[in-house]
């Protein structure tokens, strides 16, 4: 998923100079004039409209978030099976661009934050949420079709998306080489043993 | 499990100084002044061992998980389904002492630091390293038994490891009570389908 493409707006041009600056610098190292330079306008508008980085970032994941659900709303998906394949894959993430490691990396600091701050816990909380929708719609579409095992939605779901958050906690707090293959192929297998028919 | 209980050292009272610190303030907000506080002989000696929070409570860290590494190395686990469901249970926080909780806060916090900050992410990698070796001997052990299906124990454990530390992220990170019953069945049933004999 790509964000911050073709920003419309003055907001979102703000919004995606903070989604580059991100990807950048990281959280810790992250400053309104950093993201400032990454804007193409006057850096007063910046300043005008967000309080601090951290107001500019809540509304720039709130804005992802809304994509995201926007996009993985709009019908039941076609085919359960790449569909869960296609979420855990997200995982993978050896062959994925520069960019998008630089923004893993940034957000599990920005969750790193959640522990002593009400803001960005209120907003894991919310994307947890709309995860754990997405993942029991394709499980609930998998079992209807006959290709998914008779399991608990809610249940497995919330399994995939804790494998999931594991995976991506690990991927960019260690060294992530050593565990990537291994793991890799157990998800396989967990999703044959456990959740396909055919497996 | 508990740590500094009966520091016998300067440095092991020191080291329990910015445990209980820790747990009081959280990451973000420690400084090495709230661990003199801590302290029950004069602060200079702080100041004296350590350039600053990250360097004390790397070494903090790097005590207990000796104490970890030392308590469960000593021999194979008596029970290995007990052994691997004790390691699940550290999941189940809702009845943990209050001090276990701000620990794991803080535990996901200092994590959080390891994107950015490669003696954190040598930390973690060292530590991961750990907790997958005993989790791998419970696995290895139960096999032997006959307790355990024939699983690969290098894969189990990565998985199991992977779960736990998605439950201790999410945990520290979102409103848990939403997601903790239910996650806590589904673990459950995955150890009786996928590693125990008698699931």
């Amino acid at each position: 998923m790509k964000f911050f493409q073709s920003p419309e707006t003055t907001r979102e041009e703000i919004l995606a100079a903070a989604y580059r600056a991100l990807c950048t610098h990281g959280y810790a190292d992250l400053t309104m004039e950093r993201i400032g330079a990454k804007f193409d306008k006057s850096v007063s508008l910046v300043y005008h409209h967000y309080d601090g980085k951290d107001d500019l970032l809540l509304e720039c994941l709130e804005f992802m978030l809304e994509e995201y659900r926007a996009e993985t709303e709009s019908g039941p998906p076609e085919d359960p099976r790449q569909a869960i394949e296609e979420f855990c894959d997200q995982l993978l993430l050896s062959d994925a661009p520069p960019e998008a490691q630089q923004f893993v990396h940034a957000l599990i600091e920005l969750r790193g934050q959640a522990p002593h701050n009400d803001a960005y816990r209120d907003y894991f909380t919310r994307s947890d949420r709309v995860f754990q929708a997405r993942i029991e719609r394709i499980i609930e579409t998998g079992i209807e079709a006959g290709v998914f095992q008779d399991v608990d939605p809610e249940r497995t779901a919330k399994m995939i998306q804790t494998i999931f958050l594991g995976g991506l906690f690990q991927y960019a707090t260690a060294n992530h080489d050593e565990w990537l293959p291994a793991f890799r192929d157990e998800l396989q297998a967990y999703l044959e043993r456990d959740l396909y028919t055919d497996g």
